[in-house]
């Protein structure tokens, strides 16, 4: 059921791609589904779930390009139609709409679930699970991860409004009540992980600004007594020259334990917006301390799914879990689709040269 | 000493500009002084103090422009030359200097010391009080805040190297010895302030976080319960369309105590890089709520040096004081020099019509 290549140490599941979004009930009959991808995971009662990120947008007329908003008050989506002649229509990049000087995304993305008893097996849930809401999420929600401590869930994912992309939190025991706590980084962040200290005396958060003078998008890594309250903001981990991570990078889903220390499996992009898998070893004691990086791509945008897509050329994940000395990595494949590869543990430390 | 104008409220010091950079000594001798501004003010055994922020840059050789940064691991300046006929060399911002798709400053900050007994006339330190070192600040470091809680005082300032702009913690007690405790916030932030719940329950920030998507500059709120770990980051102000603050706000000095709650004068600029001052009122139990905003500004560039220098129509403040109900406003003019004026309460009160 996992198949290997020569290109990269990825085995990737013969079913792939697992969840499309033709399986994905859309939240409003106006509206259809797009995207069903970027997933955190997490392991629940005996199950593995996913926390996928459904984008959707009205369905198209001939002639016009429609997208859709939730109003910060009344959390009611609204449509918004553009003219496709309209001269001051920019759409060359097909996640965004630019009109007149003002950005707006072509979908706007709410969290749903999918569960699976063998992990392969997916039954969608036909509702959102968290639905955009408020001044912080009027753009969506999007890019969830799943960190588990003491029996609460903690799901970090993007706040996407015209304030810019902050990162908020929310909170579940159960998978069905949710407790949400509002942004938890101020923008201009995404792709944070949560991760605790084995003893609780600590949390840390990879997070990911950008910056609008160097235009630099680098890791970061920050401390907490608490989970509410975070200091100690320092750079993590750099883009690299020539690499594949040569022009952006961010955390996947949350630091697998090993004995090795936290693995981190990342994505790291190059200036044609190729988006490829990557690892990274944390110190255990010090996880503000790289012990070791992926020379080269773990895994590639190589079969026709991740080459093909609403956006190409991408594979991205945002967690994957411990089985048999394997990580079962979920991942998105051309922001468009969810997939399953299986990477065994001992390939992940010999292309760590460790 | 002050006079008044009819465009607004401030009443300027006649002996204005109060410091030049032609008052600074530069911190090496193969350096100019270009800039002697943006100060943090501050009270300590009677004396008033402004930590300035003095911008260097080498002596400039006909034909060339040359810029300094620090070195990271050494802390010792390193001077770059480039021909001024260098066809890659863009020098269209006076502020910085675009090279080959690289980003440099045409100057380098560090912070010092200027002291007064009567807040009007100034001895400057001869050495910096804190210059940059380590990875953070290789292109210096700029625009202190200093809050004064409990005897020991507290320097935010902007951390400005290629990992974009941060910003920094140094806390002294005696204005002599200096406690560096690096980034508290990841870029990209700037003019950052904090201050205190009255019982010290609580500590809050104003931050200005920047966007790249949609380029927004607005005001944020963060709180502490103990000066090291942020959290709850919440939008406090936006900007206002064909106000005098419609491009970007952010931030002076620590809030002033009054008692209708915390007053804080603010900069805002329009699209044409026009920087006045404001003031907004924050209710004194829960400063994330805005009881008052100035309607139009308090304070404008209109006296000469408010509009040439360095860069001009710019009048900006980190900082003032209160003194038998005025503020005693230190601002800098033109990014260059440093100023004061003074603005009675009453009239901050019937500007902000409450």
């Amino acid at each position: 059921m996992f198949q290997s290549n020569k290109q990269d140490v990825a085995e990737r599941h013969r079913d792939n791609p697992l969840i499309t979004p033709a399986d994905v009930k859309p939240s409003r009959d106006d509206l259809e589904v797009i995207g069903a991808f970027n997933p955190g995971v997490f392991e629940y009662q005996g199950r593995i779930g996913l926390l996928l990120r459904v984008a959707e947008r009205p369905h198209q007329e001939p002639g016009y390009i429609s997208t859709i908003t939730v109003h910060p008050d009344s959390n009611q989506l609204e449509v918004k139609r553009f003219h496709g002649t309209d001269p001051y229509l920019d759409t060359t990049d097909p996640r965004v709409i630019q009109h007149r000087g003002f950005l707006y995304l072509t979908s706007i993305s709410h969290l749903r679930l999918a569960w699976s008893d063998d992990g392969e097996h997916f039954q969608i849930e036909p509702t959102p699970a968290v639905f955009p809401e408020g001044v912080y999420e009027t753009y969506g929600v999007e890019d969830a991860r799943v960190t588990e401590i003491d029996g609460t869930y903690h799901i970090t994912y993007s706040a996407v409004s015209d304030h810019e992309v902050a990162v908020s939190l929310a909170t579940t025991k159960d998978w069905q009540h949710y407790q949400r706590h509002g942004p938890i980084l101020q923008p201009f962040n995404k792709d944070v992980c949560l991760f605790a200290a084995e003893d609780r005396s600590k949390y840390w958060m990879i997070h990911r600004p950008s910056g609008v003078m160097w235009k630099r998008n680098w890791m970061w890594i920050s401390e907490s007594p608490d989970l509410a309250h975070w200091g100690r903001p320092r750079c993590l981990a750099q883009t690299r020259m020539e690499a594949f991570d040569s022009a952006r990078l961010g955390a996947g889903g949350p630091p697998l334990p090993t004995n090795k220390g936290h693995l981190e499996i990342y994505h790291g992009a190059d200036e044609g917006h190729r988006y490829c898998l990557g690892a990274m070893l944390l110190d255990q004691a010090d996880p503000y301390t790289i012990t070791a990086r992926s020379p080269k791509p773990l895994m590639e945008p190589i079969a026709p799914y991740e080459q093909k897509g609403f956006f190409g050329n991408v594979v991205f994940t945002d967690g994957g879990i411990l089985r048999d000395d394997h990580i079962w990595m979920y991942y998105a494949a051309s922001d468009t689709v969810t997939c399953l590869a299986r990477i065994p543990l001992r390939k992940v430390w010999k292309h760590l040269e460790i």
